[in-house]
């Protein structure tokens, strides 16, 4: 049912001709579809041939050694990722994804990219990144016993900052301009397995998203088909093009005809996908204003967030700050407190006001612990306190 | 297989002789075998003769509702609490409760708390909690519609503030001589239910510790068949109590002739349920010394801790904070960073020093967000960085 990994090479996103061993993983887009404007991904195929479809007759359970054929080689060690509970929410469903090991989707990524680091042989792993996917590394860096580095910035929330630094990785925050300079010597003269971006436009580790077509199996799963459309947070598309290619997969076994539209949610801030998609371009970068989206608002974007909303038929939302909080308090007012970012796919479902004719899926990604000012405020002691004052707030 | 609660009546632990019906909820122990000195708890009894055996059948996914005949009446909505993962550590396994919808194990609780609160017809839930406990309490009770008051004090970590706060409830910070008589006058003057203790020994709400019977039945799964042995962070003993009782059910009913040894692990600087065990106490109240595992450290026991550990032919443990830094820091060093109370489980285990004839489970309680000192600490940015800079910590 399961068993061995499936996987064949790299392929570039830019050129489907365009294709790589699989091993070692480019991580730096792929070579020879990229220029100096834009830098093109690459993903991974499988032998779809010799897919037991019996592997879709499991339950969603943690662990993503369970869709080892669709997956690289998970040589790194789990934490008992994936498996996320589906909660109905106001006539939608929301895929808490707080769940995980640390408490966001990018552990599902980070068990496939620390994977790849471990059956490289690298000596370590290096991270730059302000939040969740810096600390998720170095907690799966630390789960294989390889270090981490992790470069971050001086502007996370302090209660992120702490998070960061407890799975024992080395924590350095450095300014911005230093990071990607930093990291690139890290990779060349340590020989550490890079697992965030490196190139102009995104790219990131090639083996990563493939993580997240797991969400995609699981809600197959959880709603006895694929849902209508998919609301997610959006920043690099990562987690985007990660689910929409596991339903095109669905779609490939013959386990289903109907795939979803898959709408991006950006911030209002930046928005670089909702850029591209308006320009036809491959790929955008965008001037950033300020959100306190931290986990999401970018200047820079990729081409994987582009092919998935073009070819599912979605599009391409923005969100304002005042839009997410709206959405993260009434997410919270039903239980379930998310980081602001983690919200985008509430809130872009909400904006776009659109019936679908089937389940509606918005992916809340990230623990509410994760949030800007988290920590940092203060709150006073009633000294002499009465029934009064414990009337509900206005 | 699963379908309606079989959950017959409430009886009083002090004397099974003493019952009553299902409802009300008894919040004040059980009135006939209290005393001054002594509160009694009740738990739960049901129709076992009528349970489905296939019910164990199923696998251990998210929703409490799985259980339901071995629950009371969940007559409150799912978060999608339960299902968590077991993780392999050092020739163990570690429960990881921090998977659940506020982090913590805490939400199996309130999960059958709250639903009684609803079934109760109450306009409210009241609780007084610093940390995981009113968090969860006040995720339910918005998930079910209902106001909710949770009663803190001033020294929860601010993160935990933030935390509590987050899901709509009226959370006040109140001096903790003022909390109980507070509590008491929410419940008596508004008729808000209460699921926190109101009495001299630790009591609670008699329906609560019946959730955390379905961590033993997800071991049971897991594992397939009974642990040798479970160490769990104690408090007031519920988690403990009703981990040993779901074991205790499943000998019951057939499906295991063995059933683990229960070991509570308390603070050292408190201990209330080693007290008792060693003088042969029903309860005990002890004096507190200063401790970082505010999760756990308190002055107050209850009787089911003394039941499980003295019934399974366990031991209670008590851990110094120093052990529980030590047990924290391992587990994070594997990817899993709990809150110093949730390592309580492994440090007993460690300082025990012993062999078991079958598997054994720590269980970890709760995310390392909820930890002292998160959030407050600042870390400093490296203007100039090197490669130099990066070097591993000694």
């Amino acid at each position: 049912m399961n068993g061995p990994s499936l996987a064949l090479r790299q392929r570039s996103l830019g050129d489907p001709s365009a294709e790589f061993p699989l091993f070692p993983p480019l991580t730096r887009g792929c070579p020879r579809t990229s220029t100096d404007e834009i830098a093109y991904p690459l993903e991974i195929t499988y032998d779809y041939a010799r897919v037991d479809p019996r592997l879709f007759e499991q339950e969603p359970g943690t662990d993503l050694a369970r869709w080892s054929p669709l997956l690289p080689p998970l040589e790194a060690p789990t934490l008992g990722e994936g498996g996320t509970p589906l909660v109905e929410f106001d006539g939608i469903y929301v895929k808490d994804e707080s769940r995980n090991p640390t408490w966001s989707h990018k552990d599902r990524l980070n068990r496939v990219t620390v994977s790849a680091a471990v059956a490289s042989g690298a000596p370590g792993v290096v991270v730059a990144s302000s939040g969740n996917h810096g600390a998720s590394a170095a907690a799966y860096a630390a789960r294989a016993g390889l270090p981490a580095i992790v470069l971050t910035s001086a502007d996370s929330p302090p209660a992120v900052q702490a998070f960061a630094r407890a799975y024992g990785a080395k924590v350095v925050s450095v300014p911005a301009e230093a990071r990607w300079p930093l990291l690139r010597e890290v990779v060349d003269r340590l020989g550490y397995h890079p697992v965030s971006n490196q190139t102009v436009t995104h790219t990131g580790h090639p083996f990563g998203p493939e993580g997240y077509k797991t969400i995609a199996y699981e809600l197959f799963l959880q709603l006895g088909g694929v849902p209508a459309a998919v609301f997610t947070p959006t920043g690099y598309a990562e987690l985007l093009y990660g689910m929409w290619k596991g339903f095109v997969e669905l779609r490939l076994l013959g386990l289903t005809e109907a795939v979803p539209r898959m709408f991006s949610c950006e911030t209002a801030a930046g928005g670089p996908h909702a850029r591209a998609l308006a320009t036809g371009a491959p790929a955008a970068i965008v001037e950033l204003a300020a959100s306190d989206a931290y986990g999401i608002a970018g200047q820079v974007g990729g081409h994987r967030g582009v092919v998935a909303v073009r070819d599912s038929g979605g599009e391409a939302l923005l969100v304002t700050d005042e839009e997410l909080r709206a959405a993260q308090r009434d997410l919270a007012r039903q239980g379930l407190w998310q980081e602001l970012s983690g919200a985008a796919g509430l809130a872009g479902h909400r904006k776009l006001r659109r019936d679908f004719d089937g389940p509606v899926v918005c992916v809340a990604t990230s623990s509410g612990f994760k949030d800007v000012g988290v920590g940092v405020e203060r709150f006073p002691v009633l000294e002499n306190p009465t029934l009064d004052d414990l009337a509900p707030d206005a």
